[in-house]
């Protein structure tokens, strides 16, 4: 998905380095350091821990849910959330086609949970077809078919760019989920910064779900740890099937207590990296490149996905360009993205890019787009 | 998917009742019978069984394998198969979406072999796009990433109106899984219908593929049972998960007997379910009905699907009128159907439906679709 | 476990073969032949086979059991009744050690279901300390604990020489589960030579436990087939459950017919193997032998264990030497018996075995015990 | 198993708290707080956080295997090494019947890993029979059987009180193992407390095993954490393994630096805890009680073993007792403690337990045996 670099070699050679693979190598905060250093602990396993317990009231009281739960990562808290929700032999999600439980959890949902899967088109936006979605739902289910047993949504939607689902839109979802009793997960790995796009409180985004993760250690910033919420019941049994995934963890105040600086300090805070996001669209926009595209309406979070000709430029290619510096190059800067598909790469905004990173990175972005455009004038 | 009716009371009244729901509900023929009143048997689970061993022989020899096995059922059959190919954690089948294994056998790949599905759209005639499987083919995948471990495809489709898998299209996957050390498996529930429909002989069906498996108990009129057929190294693994799912079985001779009958006498046999399925198709063609719909281009085997206008017509109403008499009726027959969707009803032909049967069913239906007809006239 | 051997050169060459190796080698009666032949069918996978449905009834009616259903053999009986008992995540079964579904089913309580097992030591007569079991049954079970499901008995018990469980000790077993509620499993494969042996009805041996299985393929005689019976709820789930193992078959009611029969005609029937074993057992005895065993007492049903000393006599050479019949010998009787463990061989007796085949056997065994008894004395 | 009191109050009210339920409520040192406060971070998931791989090697280097994977937890270590070790389909463990991950682990190796035990009776010194493992070992497993994959071992024994396991009797399980193609897990979790009471490097203590985890968070005193390790092609399938359970943890590093502390810092000083524990031990034996006995000699490490007569004294009421105190006991000290039995309370030691608190735990452990000797006087 990306090529390893020397990135010391290109910071002592005056290279200016600006990451933007994933919001997920964010480090943490100055104010975290302090408060891991002070962080009271206990044994978490016990339910004695002051500081999880502490961070895990404060999500659920954001979140306006019954309880929390803190787990080591995104991936797990969604494998918990899917083994609780479909407790039941023969239980079947139901899922978007770009969903990453789906597509990035390493087939977890089945290999780890003995649960199927069955799949909507994504929209552009990250969201699918109602109609299609009651489609999908199993009535009375028969021998020959799995029972529908969860319906997952994500948001922001990480394949569809950072995509703010709408809030009619998931209460459709809530209503026909209601409809026919199943609950809804959101993988919220990155519903801050949904809740920031919004303008409205993160219990808003969530209101119409039955349980939500998001990630601490994504824009929040936080080096480990996410949230699971739901109902009281559901964290119970979330707590038994984090232990038998090995997720049980002893003193985990520690990296608890900076989930409780990324509540009070890093939410508003997204606003920035949206912004920013936006400073690298306009200046790929500004280009009006015949080779390079961005669709600025869609550029609502943390997200920049960048589009290209597949036929004419390779994904490994225009990565390698972007992170080079050439002797020749005006931009000393080496600027890292992402590929999730052939024809397109992917730029995230997190805490620890400054103004200055991007601005710079928008030069580079257009330098990289000036020379292919020209290289490949009258292909 | 069909409602119960009293049959006995129907045949009393002089109603001749053509149940057409599908060739599952075949009976073995008066030559099977006598084959299974004089089979020698022996304890097949210690591979003592002669008939058995015969028909797993035969079997093999007809599909050009180097080795069969004889199970209880077709889905035990692709469980099997799935079982064998996807042998490491976190594998990963790719399937179109429309695939009987991933849509109607409970999620077992998921629930019972812990493999995830990675779908692509199937086309109308069953196939899908080589474009999109290469896509869904995962190279090195990474950490976040199931592995691509088998391929399997339908022939003939049932969800596509049993439509026949194109020999070109069957060489073009098997290359593309051959340059990824792909195997490919065929859910060849009714691969005998294709191999009659094209005029070849069945090891030409399935010479493109690495397992394939083929029902016993569908058109070729047996009893029960389904064979899977390999390599000698698969089957003997298959021979191994079949034990583990509760599918070895004793004496199974009998029932063997009656498989060696349908290899000897049925196959060939299958084209009279097909020009009895063409005959249906043209008698609802002829009546040019604005509600109902065929495509007599795609009613290629014993499969006919009737297309509705499902804002008009529930299917629910529409199968109970096929299989109710009403004094005023003029034809005395209640036609049995299958609905897989919401928009369609399936008519499948098998042994057992004589010439007669067919000709009144065609005007039972013509009936129905006439009186739909007039009702909806103006609507 | 055993050798393979060319019957048919046996058989020509004047050799009476007695297979003594399992009574899953039994062979229909010609009564089940012809009920075969002339069973009405239907498809059981709509519930449509009215000969299976005749099975099911008579054979819950029997047991005394709400419903019964007819499935593939033993092992697919247990391990649905597993699947249905522990449908939720974490689940333990309680078993003794020697228990054919913890040692014998390829572990597939784990492999398929999901399903933990926690072991207690079998006593000699197949029962386990009820005090082991109070010790086992885990009450509020902490996140370190899976949750005690289900217990499992087995009667009678193979491993342990076909010997039949106390009926009060199976009281017991019943009112501890009861006390936890924790329902009850038996492995009864061979549960109808419990009966006889006990000279009760089948339903007095399964008054206290909440599911059954029995065998048909064994001492019944049948070729295929295994009854599972329990409350209506838990048949429902297992016929899901059945299906999702591909154990879902068409025209059962072929095989259905012989079960049908062996109910009318082979359980009381069983008497002539016990006595048959009796007699082996006696033989045995009288021959007072200083290096084979067996304990009288213990000869229950259709099962004989002869031990020996491993350190003297391999088991392989005493199979071989049983079923070998020298040019030399005064007995033209080749023995086939089993080998469960290293010190010990197993005859096992069923329909099919002759008064005359046990007589002959008997000879052939004590010239066995003889010649090893001569060759190793001084040893 | 142990009761939740409120430690604030205590605190308050002049009692000394003195908590001996497990090492894993140890806390993180001052040193280990000022180093994750210092520690270089990154991207773990991408193989680039500095800290957990310099965490990784060293740990390797010090066991002298090839590599080490840093994880959440022992659970999810042992996990890990057993989806590895038995990736194929019917896979068996076999284990000691006191085993950890047979009892303690939620039956996680059935639930998540699919994976079925086989159990031998554990000595009291933690080692099992090598003639027993030498019968569950199934050589050429038939059908029934599933395959034998993997032998664990637990080092130092926890249910077995802390027993070191001799390294005669780990070469033995290796050379057996080694004979039958088969891999050794050791459950290390507390496996320097054996290198320390052997006086022997660490890496002779696995020298015999395969692949070793050992746990962070107990006797070494850091917040969260364990090592798996073991051959370069193992640990690359661990990191698979444990992205799929959720166990990818981003900027790992904060803990991983306690990790690196406590391999400089605090292995040699288990010792002291070893002092402590024996300190406990010796005054236990000291009061040559009739209802509580300690066995002086097998008090090897950090655990001790007070046993007792259950049907005298209940395991709840002495716990209660042991954390009470009294108006006028004599002894302000609230001792906790675990049991894991009925008949036995289990008292652990671990740095942040000093000299003091096990000078006046002792007494207060006298005080409650005294008072019960002189109940039970008599009885």
């Amino acid at each position: 998905m990306y090529e390893k670099i020397n990135l010391d070699q290109l910071h002592n050679s005056g290279v200016r380095v600006v990451d933007l693979r994933s919001d997920t190598v964010s480090k943490p905060t100055p104010e975290m350091r302090e408060a891991m250093y002070r962080a009271p602990v206990g044994d978490d396993v016990y339910g004695e821990d002051p500081t999880v317990a502490e961070l895990e009231r404060r999500a659920a009281e954001i979140l306006e849910k019954e309880e929390a739960i803190f787990v080591a990562s995104g991936t797990m808290a969604n494998l918990i959330a899917i083994m609780v929700h479909c407790n039941q032999r023969g239980s079947e999600i139901i899922s978007g086609d770009h969903g990453h439980t789906f597509k990035f959890e390493q087939g977890g949902t089945a290999q780890i949970a003995g649960v199927h899967t069955a799949v909507i088109k994504n929209n552009e936006d990250g969201t699918f077809s109602i109609e299609d979605l009651r489609k999908k739902i199993r009535k009375n289910p028969d021998f020959h078919e799995p029972i529908s047993s969860l319906i997952i949504v994500e948001n922001t939607h990480n394949l569809c760019g950072g995509k703010v689902l709408p809030l009619e839109w998931l209460e459709k979802v809530h209503n026909l989920a209601e409809e026919h009793h199943l609950p809804v997960h959101m993988d919220g790995a990155r519903m801050m910064n949904a809740a920031v796009y919004l303008k409205v409180p993160p219990s808003r985004i969530v209101k119409d779900v039955d349980s939500v993760c998001f990630c601490l250690s994504k824009g929040l910033g936080c080096p480990v740890g996410a949230i699971l919420a739901g109902t009281s019941t559901f964290i119970d049994k979330a707590r038994r099937v984090r232990k038998a995934l090995g997720g049980g963890w002893r003193q985990a105040g520690i990296i608890a207590a900076a989930g409780l600086v990324a509540l009070d300090t890093m939410i508003e805070r997204l606003q920035e990296d949206h912004d920013h996001a936006y400073q690298i669209a306009k200046a790929i926009y500004a280009m009006h490149s015949t080779n390079f595209k961005v669709d600025l309406q869609t550029v609502q979070t943390n997200i920049v996905l960048m589009y290209f000709d597949k036929t004419k430029i390779t994904v490994q290619d225009l990565q390698r360009r972007l992170q080079t510096v050439l002797k020749t190059d005006r931009v000393k800067c080496s600027v890292r993205s992402m590929s999730l598909n052939h024809d397109c790469v992917r730029f995230t905004l997190y805490w620890g890019i400054s103004d200055e990173d991007v601005t710079v990175a928008c030069e580079k972005i257009q330098l990289v787009i000036r020379e292919y455009d020209e290289l490949l004038k009258g292909y």
